[in-house]
């Protein structure tokens, strides 16, 4: 076959591509919030459909949670063996007043930065996971044939910590077990740099609600002996880092490995703009541990954030209450081998032996995940990079990624599969933020660049 | 005339007046959520309808806020002039789910502990403001004369930091000044005792946001280098009180007096059930500055609670969110002379003064009012104590309020009219808090007692 046709068959097909990817837009595949739960099955309805239409064997396959799409075609025995990953799910999309349009109501804008796709699951992960299945689907019509044995599987909870997904691959290892596992949701460095992310966060999300009297209290007749919950749990928080921004949590930082030589190197050489970075979020200053470097902070080093904190009254006026309650989520950015459940333990304990009297806490399980790394001493890796790099006409790099994407560890460590994390997302896409685009320019050469990377590595 | 006659009238009245209360009752005067404006009018427009009905010359009187009303009769120049002042707005009904029944579909209900009023505002301020109401209507309708010369003074905004209030008085000294202003918005003693509140604590209200990034971030992406304005709220709220429990808002103690030692004896003989008062509501343990007894802790000591707090996501499930901002509505209750303005400056100062770089504050102010105390000296206070007591049959007694009624202390300052603060009130009537309620036999001994004082000093 000749590679040439295929990327000349993206390229025609483009204007469909993007209509598909608007259609898939539209639906409102909000996981972590029940009152989404049919726009998920729509989600993962539209995904079969449009597989099935390639002449994939693909179906929508049930759990607890939301549904998983599987699809497979290819010779049985084919080599090598690629299992394409993304998920169907998005974020929410408050605070929607500060949406410039709605969220669900996508649109090509052009920026002064260029062509943009905009809406609630643009690049996280609608766009990105359409990136491979048009590449396959230009292949297709081009060469009548597949590329290698494939196998697509989508998920709808990767936004609410994936509680299927674990289950799933262990009941499905037989089917799912690949040679390359290649997972389109992470991002190129410094918005142009084609990467591949071998060195991955993980994730440990707690909910704590603190309670102290029984019910919500008048402040005038009860404030100055009654407890208050929301003081309770602000003197937790504040606890939690130290002067110097090290986490307090008791053996926090057992398994945090220091960096490599090579990787330090290779960072280095990178010369990350971290004040570009700060200022386009309207900062200045790094604010994490003091003695590190601005890409250690966010690829490499654990954190500790609170992602979310309520309690008493928060309408318009002034309310005198003290009350009953007050909580937050809290999450926990894991490397190395830093043990999730070991740290989960150590800081229920924590929290709780700073509870003064008359307070109790209950906590909220909001998933966990290992760090994870990928070996990227296999020649499929190095292949990978030349094809990006020949796409992009920019030397493509290993980078490390500051979110969690746990199923890449789980790849590793349930079927032995090896993730390769490729994705075309820029800094500024503004996942998981109102007003969040995926660029077309990463649209459109993200499938190209898949077709390259399929021509080199199967 | 006789007192008696006034009496029976009462009770005879009791249906009707209860009737009445419960009309009052279902208007959703909310002052604090600009969505009730209209209802806060109804309020108004409810009171003066029921006081010309009276025949007293009362008129709704608009202020840029929610309405005033005012009312006078009796003769121009009669001794005493006494001011009856109550206000008709109400707390927020949030959280509306931990309500029995609707708050704004009041009813008479009997519990094991006696027939009590239910709905919001029953006993703050709505009941309260009718017992004096009632009295009246029995006098004139009995005697055919009004007792002395009279000022009905309503307001509307006193659930809201009473903004329109000191501009108002200034405005109408001449028409407002009186010999006594009653204010019937404060409670008994330990739910039986009738009580005279001659000790006010002032209240400074304060609401900040902290902003750090200039958008909500995705907490991989930036958690570890970009500051959370969450945790620098937190820290802030952690730092306000010292392990002790005193407040570190530098100069906040000055002008804080110590009890006197007669207040001290009068109060070590009220014998106050502490561990009762908090055992009503699931605590066991004073929470505030542990050198204090408990009826200092509420009545004469100031204190600072966060009555709110807001920030990230609160909804179902997690966001990995690193949020713009953080805020948190905070008051601050005063007593003897602290100065609400010098406290306010001292404390935007203190938390400007703790901001890392990159963040910002902004303030809302939610209004300002000096504690005050009242000289029982006046040969009316010994009275009214003697008539509560033959209502009431148990010895009354002078008290202090751990909550704020700013404008007992404008009567004083503004008008030159000395506050006598009588009200029927229960400590476990949760007002501010789902299932307010107001007690039978507190509104009709309240009518009752109101006719008493009446009689004994016009």
């Amino acid at each position: 076959m000749s590679l040439d046709a295929v990327l000349a068959q993206i390229d025609a097909n483009l204007p469909a591509a993007t209509d598909r990817l608007l259609d898939l837009l539209r639906i409102k595949s909000i996981s972590t919030d029940p009152a989404f739960k049919q726009e998920c099955q729509a989600a993962a309805d539209w995904l079969v459909a449009d597989l099935q239409s390639m002449g994939v064997d693909a179906q929508k396959r049930e759990t607890p949670g939301h549904p998983m799409v599987v699809g497979h075609v290819g010779p049985e025995t084919g080599k090598p063996h690629l299992l394409f990953y993304g998920h169907y799910d998005v974020q929410p999309v408050d605070p929607l007043h500060l949406w410039d349009r709605d969220p669900f109501d996508p649109a090509i804008e052009e920026t002064p930065a260029g062509t943009v796709i905009r809406g609630r699951g643009a690049a996280d992960d609608k766009g990105q996971l359409m990136t491979f299945v048009e590449a396959f689907r230009a292949w297709k019509e081009v060469t009548g044939e597949w590329p290698c044995r494939i196998t697509f599987f989508f998920e709808g909870e990767e936004e609410s910590g994936s509680p299927s997904l674990v289950p799933f691959m262990k009941e499905h290892a037989d089917e799912l077990r690949a040679d390359f596992a290649m997972i389109c949701d992470t991002g190129m460095f410094q918005s142009r740099t084609p990467a591949i992310t071998t060195m991955l966060r993980g994730l440990l999300g707690e909910e704590l609600t603190i309670t102290g009297p029984s019910k919500d209290l008048h402040s005038g007749m009860f404030g100055g002996i009654a407890i208050n919950p929301i003081r309770v749990l602000s003197r937790i928080i504040a606890s939690l880092h130290d002067e110097s921004g090290r986490i307090t949590v008791p053996g926090f930082y057992d398994g945090v490995p220091e960096l490599s030589d090579e990787l330090e190197a290779q960072w280095q050489g990178l010369a990350f703009d971290h004040a570009g970075f700060l200022a386009d979020v309207g900062l200045s200053h790094p604010a994490g541990e003091q003695d590190r470097t601005p890409l250690e902070m966010i690829w490499s080093r654990p954190t500790c954030e609170v992602n979310g904190i309520g309690g008493g009254y928060q309408g318009d006026g002034f309310k005198t209450v003290l009350p009953s309650e007050a909580s937050a989520k809290i999450s926990f950015r894991l490397v190395g081998d830093q043990d999730p459940w070991e740290i989960r333990k150590n800081f229920r304990a924590m929290v709780e032996g700073m509870l003064p009297p008359d307070c109790s806490v209950e906590w909220t399980d909001h998933g966990t995940g290992r760090a994870s790394g990928t070996p990227a001493d296999d020649p499929a890796f190095a292949r990978a990079l030349a094809a990006l790099t020949e796409e992009w006409q920019i030397p493509a790099a290993y980078i490390g990624c500051g979110g969690s994407i746990p199923i890449a560890g789980y790849f590793d460590s349930i079927l032995g599969t090896t993730p390769v994390l490729i994705g075309f997302g820029r800094d500024d896409d503004q996942i998981h933020s109102p007003n969040e685009k995926y660029d077309m320019e990463s649209f459109h050469k993200g499938i190209r660049s898949w077709a390259r990377i399929l021509d080199a590595i199967r």
